[in-house]
């Protein structure tokens, strides 16, 4: 494994996602944190299908100069229980590319497949005991995929963090369930029962983070990645302006690389979480929040407390996104 | 039917109750406020099973006085779909007599079943269309089974009230679900769906308004009820003491006579609800809260938009209910 030898210090840092443009942003983020070196990318499908996922992480590597330094993996192209159904994708939101369809040039290089998302993640845990942090961007398919080959994972890996749900305010597919959450509900349900190693951030504080179109305007010419982000923003930025009448971005996937680099910039409840993955409701995150529990036995009882979002200093939370984006 | 030549200015009230304490509190604030005349109280499971909360609505009504004035016709003894199931009774909050097993006597009176909670409905509905109030503090069983009687019949009453469900916080029998709405949610499901005459209020604002345990203790000897409110109270402090860390109760049906009252003391926010019908999260509430709605079909569209009470003025609403109990 080509990163073995990094510095026992550094945080080693993963992560599965479908990018689009804020994944755009948090892996951005990430090449600019001296805090993690990051190991691999594993792709999904959601804001775009999964070849193109793997597509636009070569894409973002060889942007940052580190295509040679981090892995690609390509993980799952459906959901565990989607049977025959054709996977959502929110291409309404990130353009057909995922990239705001500016008509960026495709990769240069091309992906080699070596081994699967889930089986990168599984190798690349156990090679480093305690020292892998996984950013879970999107569909937690792959996740999931690797606790079914590694059952144990969890407790060898540093710390899961997962961007999705919603648990006590309204999803974004539906008035029930956030985007991520809702691709791949079963596939959430399990991995959010397998560890208390886990921590979770969802609309609840996600949609607190924005940035304004003027903000964004601002970003060109900026560091390294200012000009690209700017650009590639203004279909997200549309879509926001259209659907919610706001001027502004919402800043999920970064706020989440956030919660990586500075977990103390949020408020951290610990509870189980369950996932609804039947019914008009499917998606839903639902944590039990309770002071002392509840009379006779439930769904929550017996799973592991995670770690949930519910508030988060959300001015300095932008300025960390920003900042990293703009160095 | 009795109650025909009631004044026209005055509302006219039936209740859809399992009493239960705090049911008995809704019950005797509305014997004591003017401004509406109880009609008839439906009865129905859920604190207690059906035979009894009949029982006890009797008792509430020979004690106020109203026995020969108001209609007791019993409902339901099991949900839509309970199938061979026992329905859950809530004994543990409210003892098994739902009076807190102070030892009362049985009514003097008898039960004469002249035709069933969902029957009464309609035809008291019918017979003074426009004019009557259903406030419903238990699962909806019975105005579902009005409904499918007569599908027209929300257009005739003035306004259904609900107590029920936990839109953006946690419920109370399971971390997703509050108990009237658990108790039966393919009912809740049908009557949300059914019409927008209907406001519904929930753990969201009726947990905020409370008694402590010293002004129930002080409320001896206060008016007509003061005594019997305090006595049958013991019982249902005591679970709040246990489950929740607090000196005080919860009033959730009085807030719902309050809502009925003075729904100016109230938040009241427009949106489709949804019910959980299956699953973890069975008996959940969701609401469409959005701005613009969601991109793509989904469960919530097409559905009346209700009144969802989501803020409340606890400290006036907790003063009109210790007002009318102990007039």
């Amino acid at each position: 494994m080509e990163n073995a030898h990094c510095p026992e210090q550094t945080r080693l840092l993963i992560i599965d996602t479908d990018p689009g443009v804020d994944d755009a942003m948090a892996i951005l983020m990430a090449a600019n944190s001296p805090e993690v070196q990051l190991l691999g990318i594993t792709t999904v499908y959601g804001n775009v299908p999964t070849a193109l996922a793997t597509q636009n992480a070569l894409r973002l590597l060889e942007m940052s100069g580190l295509r040679e330094r981090v892995t690609v993996a390509q993980g799952a192209a459906r959901s565990l229980k989607a049977g025959t159904d054709i996977e959502r994708i929110a291409d309404f939101v990130h353009g057909a590319d995922g990239f705001g369809d500016i008509g960026l040039p495709p990769p240069q290089g091309q992906h080699l497949m070596d081994c699967s998302a889930a089986e990168f993640l599984v190798r690349s845990v156990n090679h480093h005991p305690g020292r892998v942090t996984i950013l879970a961007l999107a569909p937690l398919t792959n996740i999931a995929q690797a606790l079914m080959l590694d059952p144990q994972l969890a407790d060898k890996w540093d710390e899961l963090v997962v961007l999705g749900g919603a648990f006590f305010t309204g999803g974004n597919v539906n008035p029930a369930a956030e985007a991520n959450i809702f691709g791949d509900p079963d596939a959430a349900d399990l991995v959010l029962g397998s560890t208390s190693r886990l921590r979770i951030l969802g609309l609840d504080v996600t949609q607190k983070c924005r940035l304004s179109g003027e903000q964004l305007e601002a970003m060109q010419d900026k560091g390294k990645y200012g000009t690209f982000i700017s650009r590639i923003s203004q279909f997200y930025l549309n879509f926001h302006r259209e659907w919610y009448g706001m001027d502004a971005i919402m800043l999920h996937d970064p706020t989440a690389m956030a919660a990586v680099l500075q977990p103390e910039l949020f408020e951290w409840r610990a509870g189980a979480v369950r996932v609804a993955c039947e019914g008009v409701t499917k998606g839903q995150t639902v944590m039990d929040a309770s002071v002392k529990g509840f009379h006779g036995h439930h769904g929550w009882a017996d799973r592991p407390r995670v770690r949930v979002a519910l508030g988060v200093q959300h001015e300095a939370v932008v300025r960390l996104i920003h900042d990293r984006l703009t160095a």
